[in-house]
């Protein structure tokens, strides 16, 4: 789970945390003893191909220098209360870096996560309810590279609801649309290109259900690492330009 | 209910129906005592920016002959069963006239009708279920024509279930979502353009349940006929060109 | 051309000026001796569905007080060089219009306007080159409400070139391409939903030509106003909710 | 260039050719000497991840037996005058298998392929003219695979030209616009997901001009044939479904 040198074939995943909740709410720490960073770290840790590692809010910079984002091809981004504490610049920064062609995993109540917020342009609002109802997250792509091995669909015994409308752009890919017991549906994994970086948000993970630790919810992440991986990297020229042909 | 003279400010609607389910199931006509054509006429046929008329499968040409569709702006369809009964130069008939700029609205049972996939391409197939369990229409495009007057959703009590995955290619637009008591959810109201047409398909309907006398699905159904006569029309010049600059 | 009292069938468009290359380029005010705020005023003056009114950066607010905007269903908006000079605080004021429905027609040079960037989450940057070069908009989307009128293209003897990429998410909806005589190509009509709002870019008018003088490129500008404008309003239900089913 | 077994990690192209223009001008065979489907399987022969094959259409079944589709993961398909002699049964064989999952890289003329159009759902018409003016196709996605290591734009000396509007559904992803000497511009380089399949429309390729032997169009097809290969298979259920939630 430490950072690697970077190699050819190894996509390397930044896993980042507000790392709040968990002293809020002890009992999280009962299905995710290492904080939801440690949890979501391990879903990438033992892939041949991935190195992970981990930063949480309270570190210098929040956790995201310039040398870590330079040792990062995807940020993995869960967070829940804290969201004007990550200062503009340390927005800025992120966000340029995915315009750059990094990619950038979105997860849960980071819906309202300044980054996200700012690179669709819109308010990310949506409906919501905590009473551990049921949710099943249906396959509606299925040729994604996302839904490798998933199946029809995720069933998560327990979990928070979020309901329609979602305040965001029109999904470049949609991939997943929850059902939820008490009566709502959510489009739970959507897909957006934004500069030369692919952006992914994935609904599922409210911090007292141990929804991490679902071996289809983790396949999704580690599907949609290698997915926001793979965007072409390279500069882009703008600016004045000589004419091509004769005026 | 007869076809209007064309005006300037009236959109002409012909309901097309393939009427086989009305004799084999009697207990349709409880609730659509002059037929699913009639049901549906009578939701445009007051309308004062609309004109409307009704074809069925058993009249000559099923019903769609060149001068109807002449006359026609929108096509409201609603098929079931004898989906291969409608010759292919009929088909190829509608499809033309969608394709150089007349709205199509395909109905429920409706996606396996020929002109429905040869405009999409795809199988359209689906899941489906029908023990008569409740329906709810979640409006996922607020802003969008066709949900005016909507509100939040619409909510059926009775209804056939169709679930994902469905065999469409993605909506151009996708305004409505179904949640569906018994745990399925489906993309119910997707937009697309094809050539200068403007296609809506809508999921509610099945042939033993009340759905097109519901208050909110009579708006959408209107909503979605102005939406589809307003594709602006007119020739698109293809075939050989001589250059616009010199060489 | 002054603000009207909001009528049922009277578009109210405000067009917005950063009045700023007037004074620096004199030569603007023999095409447009009414400033370009003046000229785009007209486009809209005399339609019978339409109201209009100007405003420009100078004023209080920048023009732009929650008075003005009360009273405002389109905004269009010309800029160029002072971006910056609009502070956040209304920069945030009219993108919260627009996503509560209110229309933005961004034009030309405001790609960079804040605003625009705010609301589409990427940088915006193109390459250019101002050598009074010929452009040809090409139609690719003929059935778009905004090229009624408009045939296959639109010709502008001399304009600032424009050149891909163009940091823009994929647009909604692609309405033109441009063609410069000096070789390079540009997304030059982008249709967006941002909320409930609608937006679209529209790439020509360099303030040292007279291209809001031209037929075809009024019809545009009108044909959007009336495209932005019929967005559905009326409020968004976020937040907490009780569940709608029995858990 | 035999048609390799199966391999994990090769992706298996088949190259399919009209094989018509090389009798009916003899001229191709000086730059083209295998013809068509020799130039275009050279383009996949020594990539280490792929084995490649040609079927032509004077082959028994149009040389696409469902033994040849057995194994094939990716159709390069190619094709300008005897659209209709493919018989519809070999068409629909050919759809549905990508509509299952196999890829489908539709050149230049071949946009009036019989199953081409018939994914599409539209007509495929264009405007043309081939007086060899030159094309030079700029990247409008520049973090797509299918435009790795293209730079800003391919030149192409001489080309036929295509010209808007395009008769395409709107394209999941628009990856290529191609501006012309004469004044045209056109949506080069198309992706789709239909069913399963993912699909690449690519512009260019007259039979006259060199155009397959030129490097940066080989890349892309090689991309291309990557991007096609990694949708991912298996499955799909649809049907009759038991409830999965009490009713």
């Amino acid at each position: 789970m430490t950072k690697g040198e970077r190699t050819m074939d190894r996509i390397r995943v930044l896993v980042w945390n507000e790392n709040v909740e968990e002293r809020r709410k002890p009992e999280i720490l009962k299905h995710y003893p290492d904080g939801i960073h440690g949890a979501l770290a391990s879903v990438f840790g033992d892939e041949h191909d991935m190195v992970v590692s981990a930063a949480t809010m309270d570190q210098a910079e929040c956790g995201l220098t310039e040398e870590v984002l330079d040792q990062t091809d995807v940020v993995v981004w869960w967070s829940h209360h804290r969201f004007e504490d990550v200062p503009q610049d340390i927005v800025d920064r992120v966000k340029e870096r995915v315009l750059a062609g990094m990619g950038l995993i979105v997860l849960h109540s980071a819906h309202f996560a300044r980054v996200f917020q700012q690179l669709m342009g819109t308010s990310c609002n949506l409906k919501w309810r905590n009473v551990g109802e049921s949710e099943r997250l249906w396959v509606v792509s299925p040729s994604h590279p996302i839904v490798k091995g998933i199946g029809d669909y995720i069933d998560l015994p327990h979990e928070e609801m979020y309901g329609e409308p979602f305040d965001i752009p029109a999904p470049d890919e949609l991939v997943f649309i929850s059902w939820f017991k008490g009566g709502e549906v959510f489009r739970s994994g959507c897909c957006y290109v934004r500069g030369k970086g692919r952006i992914f948000y994935f609904r599922p993970g409210h911090e007292t259900y141990p929804t991490y630790l679902n071996a289809k919810i983790q396949q999704v992440l580690r599907n949609a690492a290698r997915w926001a991986a793979s965007a072409v990297s390279g500069e882009r020229r703008f600016g004045q330009q000589d004419p091509l042909e004769p005026l």
